[in-house]
């Protein structure tokens, strides 16, 4: 978008020149449409929208977001909405049904025709992660029958509304699916022949009931840019596209990373979640890892003798359960991740545990040689630590190796277990292993402490 | 894949039944073949790859993994290679290629057909994650003064090797590109339209050496399944389709979970990279972060004779400071996620800061209080922590206020900061916020200490 028709549009608006103002607008792209909407104050922004055709105001109105979707639908009257809502694709009004309070919801669907109500009502019979939210029943079906100038015809006549043609979709008399085939196929073939001829009954098909992550998989593993859906009576239901696996895949991994973050997913914009809702999403996790770390609080109380004899043994506590904390959610993390995505089964548990044990015994030798030299050069050269610094030097030395190794087996292994139990590895990992970690760090360090201090410091 | 399929594929194996084997095979779909293969032992693959018919065995050698395309290459003879190769669509040829070692590059090279070699020379001169390295090649380009007949007979004559024919392509006679235009639209136009007819010189475009994240966000607000890519002088240069970007989406929220967990991006399986290229990975924010954390032992060895004098202060450390290392990397995914996805702009961040003001104050106060009530528990009822216990209260709950609220703070500002001064938040964010939040969560414990304590315990 170009800051000269932001500048014009701008211009035309102060100036009220609206005739003028409305042939600007219709030609621009949806896509440019949004932007310049989104830039503008809430009245401008209904000006512009109202100055739309139709059918430009509804696949304008896609792109929207909620919030000024929900604006425009307040403002708007009955008639324009009415227009915009039968214009819209079924699978983006569902999406906006979803988001709207259910008192306007009603009022909505019942200005819409009687064929988009019904879609509608159906679309949102299914549970939210579904299949079946997704699907637009807008496809062509075909018979077997028919000759390739018979389907060419029969497009031309009723594929006006399909989301897609490129692929068709072949039935028998009761509506079940007996195949697919893609446009390409039909057109690429000599002329006369019949879509009998062309099929082979293998098509891959999505369940209505079926989960959406699911899909998104299928679709990888397949080379399609839409798939059928059956509904429980394995009737053709609609067909869903793959430009909306990638919202799909965008909202899990969002979901992954904000519970890998230690909270709650939010399901809602960062700005626009209300503040209670979202102390409540990230309030849990960190009242049930307090409640964790208490555990440490109980731990030192264990040693508080030891502590009170070696204070210096307390400046290193941080040090030590965070370098703990720290491999344990990287390699829970990465093996969270490497099994969202399919590179890690539950099966590969084994060659997951012998790398770890490898890695974590070299990432805590290298962590441990720092440590034991930070130590080594401040008591050489600033003469910190007293008298017993080498014990000391050792005892954090290998209480690093000792941590190290710890976190990387434990935050490896702890996801696995979860999935194994058949609970969400994301929703708790993390949070679970940085506590585990840190109360078993602290017992690691003080043994070692004991091994190397005893007689001399402790 | 039904077990009875699998069992009676085995079956044949064994038994060297491979005419039959082979009639089997030729009727399975490129997906399920795949799935045939994985769960097979090397000599098995092979037998099994070699009994397909060339399309399929090219259909299915696409959707297998790195290592196992590597194993075939290295292991069929070269005339099958080379027949693969080049019935493999280029995209994919390149990807292999990318994978595969220099040495093994070349020989592959030298065995494509003059065309298929020049394509894929042509599509490995981009860099690795710019649009021009998921191009393919295989569209149909039409001229603006086709009529629509002569536009499905081209297609028809010319469109058998094309990816995608949903979209044509239009250009001059200099091959730049005028408009592209739907095959619908074209099917459903009056017959004996003219293209140009048709056309309205609006059309989104892709550059070669744009970025592929870029990319994903085109296809985002353009509703398309597939985009056309100019090179460097404006000439149409392949198209890019929508179910590539479903895998840069995938690719790059890998990378940023990866960062997020405070390792760098792995850029290979996790069970596949080798070990030291993985501690190469992991160990660098390991260090740098262990690093950061011996500041706390210098923060604590200023605070020496405070724990000296009153050693149960210890016995809170790693809670206070694992409360504020846990709230700041709450804060710090949420934002990179938002700001990933778009959801919060660096002007956003004055909106930001109000939110996280108030939530860490509302957080802090939630942990605060539960804080105080184990302390003082635990002083009634099990009489630890001597006389002064109210003391050791107050200062437990004001500091867990201070760090959640220092912790949320430091964690949502610190990403758009990164973000402004053109660093990439993800990779440096969580790590920093933790170190950070650690070190001066013992400055806020020890001042708060002093507060409550001094002239008792201090």
């Amino acid at each position: 978008m170009e800051h000269a028709k932001l500048a014009e549009i701008n211009y035309l608006i102060e100036e009220g020149e609206f005739y003028t103002l409305k042939d600007v607008l219709k030609e621009l792209e949806p896509a440019e449409l949004v932007e310049i909407i989104q830039e503008q104050e809430e009245k401008e922004q209904l000006i512009i929208f109202r100055l739309l055709p139709t059918k430009l105001a509804a696949r304008t109105f896609e792109y929207l977001d909620f919030e000024t979707q929900e604006y425009f639908i307040n403002t708007l009257n009955n008639d324009k909405i009415a227009a915009i809502l039968n214009e819209m694709s079924p699978d983006d009004r569902t999406a906006l049904l979803e988001y709207l309070p259910n008192r306007v919801v009603k009022e909505l669907i019942a200005i819409l025709s009687e064929t988009e109500r019904k879609v509608t009502l159906e679309l949102l019979g299914y549970p939210e992660s579904s299949v079946g939210r997704l699907v637009t029943p807008e496809y062509v079906a075909i018979k077997e029958d028919m000759t390739v100038e018979e389907v060419i015809d029969h497009i031309r006549a009723f594929g006006r509304d399909s989301e897609t043609i490129s692929v068709l979709y072949v039935v028998d008399e009761k509506g079940i699916l007996t195949d697919d085939i893609r446009l390409r196929e039909v057109i690429l073939a000599p002329k006369g022949t019949v879509v009998r001829d062309l099929i082979d009954h293998k098509f891959v098909a999505l369940h209505a009931m079926q989960d959406q992550e699911e899909a998104v998989e299928i679709f990888r593993k397949n080379d399609r840019n839409a798939l059928p859906v059956l509904d429980e009576e394995g009737l053709l239901f609609g067909i869903v596209t793959i430009d909306d696996m990638l919202s799909v895949r965008e909202e899990e991994d969002t979901e992954d990373i904000q519970k890998l973050g230690g909270s709650e997913a939010l399901e809602e914009p960062y700005l626009t979640i209300p503040l209670l809702e979202m102390v409540k999403k990230r309030a849990g996790w960190l009242v049930i890892l307090l409640l964790g770390e208490m555990l440490t609080a109980s731990a030192m109380g264990f040693f508080e003798d030891e502590i009170a004899k070696a204070v210096v043994l307390t400046l290193f506590i941080p040090l030590i359960i965070s370098s703990g904390g720290n491999t344990g959610s990287q390699a829970t993390t990465l093996i969270i991740r490497a099994m969202a995505i399919g590179e890690v089964y539950l099966s590969d548990w084994w060659r997951v545990m012998r790398r770890e044990l490898i890695l974590g015994l070299m990432l805590g030798v290298i962590l441990g040689v720092i440590g034991f030299l930070r130590i080594l050069i401040w008591a050489k050269f600033m003469d910190s630590y007293g008298p017993h610094w080498l014990g000391i030097a050792y005892t954090v030395g290998f209480s690093l190796v000792g941590v190290v190794l710890w976190g990387s087996l434990a935050g490896s292994m702890l996801p696995i277990l979860l999935k194994k139990l058949k609970l969400d590895p994301a929703t708790s990992s993390a949070p679970f292993v940085a506590t585990l970690v840190d109360v078993t760090g602290l017992v690691i360090y003080f043994s070692f402490a004991f091994f190397f201090l005893r007689g001399t410091l402790l």
